[in-house]
């Protein structure tokens, strides 16, 4: 993970200052506030500020004067409540900030969900630096010949090595151009020669480079983010962030995550017809894809999602 | 303002705890955290949590790795910057919580601002208490003559009173039917009579019947808001609550608000034609409506504008 | 319903224009243009201009030169396979306008779904008329007593007739107010008296009256709106817009329609843990609460779902 | 541009489907719909789909009946009322559906308006084609050393030359890796090896590579973006995209267009400050930088925009 030293500072710095609030504060996320945790190469996401925790989701659900909450238990029953029956409102009532640093083809994938906002590093004005995203030999899979979506076996040995080759020297490539082009460098750069503008050199850049941006949102839209994001469908490059979120999570607003695994990533979503076939399943007749009613894929789908815990 | 014993315990509850944090915090905020600032005769704005604060606006505009911030000097001169020239993403990085009772039909204009989130009190599940706005005398206007849309003169002695009772006869007339539907009042509900059901009898209530609810909100989107309804042109009683939010804005995030007054609120916005306008008039040119093109609202608009500094 | 004879000119005179286009068009929907379709006592829904069918659905997934859609049968696969998977975007591209007329308690619940377009009619300008929703005395429903959140047995007989006397009294001396605060009517205002402002005299009106407005959204958000007011547990007065629009649905994109029945309307979602408990019955285990570890309460809803088909 | 010839005969075929409908519809715009409009050297835009057009934002203002629009002369009046009032609801109601190809570092600065509905065409299921931008020798700008966000003076002859050939070449070689990578080319491709996942492969690309999605906007955030957009500070190649929705604007809405251009692009704002000293000037007083209370930057502003009309 590329933080220099002087960021190592900057964060420290940060960290040192103690202040006191009458605010909801949770001891297990300012323990790790501003700490960045290393995602892929050179990625990381950090906790840069929150707001609320679970009591808040609570207090905004029953729309309190004091603090709102009650026993734990009570608490947990109702926030149980409100994720089953998708009462989400309560659950924009806290928010959390991240800085992130991640490869631009998954901020690409990233900024496709609407609801937060963002502030992102900007090569317009600034020169990048020379950080690329090359996956571990153990993540290159081979395309999928099954459906078009996703990944096969994996590649291993010399085609590995040669594609690892591939994207190492191209990034390199890459990034030299891009340097020649700012003509900016101070020791490099030609001194009677002009340099081409940061906003039409970057176009020169691949896009496993690295950029970074300020992202915040609220637990609700972060929750639909991951129930995305963290599946086993999601691109591996962009799910190792989202599983670092999960443990995020999992400090900040820990009955709100108890209830997001029940309810949404470990639970089970049947259309009308699935639910005819389990009925009839569970009066004991025996049901295949045929009678079903299903199309090959969605018995399939059907079949794994009875036989597999997540 | 209707705050009971009960509700006042809560308040003085929730502020007795302090609690130590690495987040930014704003002392003059935190002076007033979740103290009812009393508006209109039953209304109140509460602040029940905020995240960040002016340095919260230059850490994101600069996307750094510590809190962002340099002399105070050099971070008002970037968000005046980022104000004037409509860089908004980095003010969407700062949050705040608000606890507020208002009139329904108060409650109505506000909620056509989309970007934010609620959680309104449900007179679906429970009973609205006996409270209902009745204007203060003084705020009695009459309907416009000029334009539709909005007060004219005031109306005053016996006209005013009689205005008064009618606003309070008919309001508490509506309670009691409210009250008789539900018969759920603990002394004087009859026994052998079923009561209508909750999400039917609130159909009885009045507009000016109060309600409440959180509202969370980023600053961006609430300058926004204050834009709008803390203009002269806005309806009074929303404009109370929004003069209200002009002070916790001061307290909060002092250098965005002096931006916001010297850019939005006490700026001026004109047409392509008024510049032409403007333009002859600075090289000494008599303009009057006729020759400056511009219909006579605009132009009364134009000279309004030029003449009175808000 | 209150359409005046004007209204109904003004409504067959925009009927009458018939004009040519290459966008996607809808016989079944054109039929049924601008037309007031009546709901509750004086409400209505009228479609008053769409964009796209279930072929946009399909030429947003492939991102397609032409109309993107190849046999029907592809095109019915393709957009189950997205509603099944959430692929919710391309479901975006198609939309609609309706302009709604509906007391204003269910105009409150309404708004709440933020991602739509509105323009309503203001009384801060206009004066409303004399139009309040009285239930049937078919739908006069006791508050439950199981739980706090709707209905319980019907009141019939003498209570209905108490309940719909007091609805009737009190929106009519509200409407008297409201018009003596005006003081604005050709025939019975005194002339020697100023009237109250619009924007204030329309808060003495009781939350049944009607209000009305433009309403555009997407078939996405729509059929997120239609899956949480169409379900049962809605409250009865806003689930008959909610019918209605189905009915608009199915005329407008029938295999979006059916796609949106099969996998959200009538499909059902299950937690992790009533997963454990399925997979052990499906292997023929008996499973009662106690052993399920679910609370009573999500044992009786998951028992629900299993025996009722919706 | 690169549309090939069975994209032509999609189109083509698009544009022979004529039907009848009672919808708003626009004679000037059915004229290009579907048809490219060339952008830069691969890049397009087309109009897919549009909903309403100027009466519909008057209609909507009127909340009426029909079409609600009555003489021109008035119904652009109300136009220009709205847009100088900033009531933007009614601009809501127009919508339109635009299919562009665009290289991706711009489709990067796009997507960051995120009030629209977007489908982008899918590297991680498809394949790109070999079309990456290349500037035209006259829009080679050098780094501004002004400040820091533009461009400065052009890059001329031969180091003109070097940077389309470092361009090129680069471009060149990073799609070679990337069809190296997936190895599914019918011809050049190995059949003893693999390919690399195509969401892998992906990354190899640089960003002036071209990407293409069907987007989808109402008018109202249309006009937000193209105030960004079309504005001269904003990046030549998303602006030549601008300059292109503003003729497909004057066409599609042109009551509104004219309002926009008048209140919005050609129209200017000032602090309170700058108006301070406006009205010193108006008073026949000397001001200068000094004097004014402003800052170099804003006070140079500030005199280009007095001196200059846009």
């Amino acid at each position: 993970m590329a933080i220099t030293n002087d960021q190592r500072d900057e964060i420290d710095s940060a960290r040192s200052v103690q202040q006191t609030t009458m605010r909801p504060t949770v001891a297990a996320l300012e323990e790790m506030l501003f700490k960045p945790i290393p995602i892929l190469d050179h990625g990381f996401i950090r906790v840069v500020d929150y707001m609320g925790d679970d009591t808040s989701v609570v207090q905004a659900a029953r729309v309190s004067y004091g603090r709102g909450t009650r026993k734990v238990q009570e608490d947990k029953g109702l926030i149980n409540y409100l994720m089953r029956h998708s009462h989400t409102t309560p659950f924009e009532m806290a928010e959390i900030k991240l800085h992130v640093k991640l490869p631009i083809f998954v901020a690409r994938q990233w900024i496709r969900h609407r609801t937060a906002s963002v502030n992102e590093y900007s090569a317009r004005y600034s020169i990048l630096d020379k950080e690329f995203y090359i996956p571990e030999s153990s993540n290159l899979a081979a395309q999928a010949t099954t459906n078009r979506q996703g990944r096969g076996i994996m590649l291993e040995g010399d085609e590995a090595t040669r594609v690892l080759n591939l994207l190492r020297t191209d990034a390199e490539r890459s990034y030299d151009g891009y340097l020649q082009l700012l003509n900016e460098h101070p020791e490099t750069s030609e001194d009677d020669r002009l340099g081409l503008a940061r906003e039409l050199a970057r176009m020169n850049l691949s896009l496993n480079f690295y950029t970074q941006w300020y992202w915040k949102i609220d637990l609700h839209n972060l929750m639909s983010f991951l129930r995305l994001r963290a599946d086993p469908h999601a691109q591996y490059e962009i799910r190792v962030y989202a599983e670092a979120m999960l443990d995020i999570l999992k400090r900040w607003v820990p009955l709100s995550y108890e209830a997001f695994l029940e309810h949404r990533l470990a639970g089970a979503h049947f259309s009308s017809t699935m639910m005819k076939a389990l009925r009839r399943m569970l009066a004991g007749e025996q049901v295949d894809q045929q009678s079903s009613g299903l199309s090959k894929r969605d018995w399939d789908d059907f079949v794994h999602v009875i036989n597999s815990p997540k």
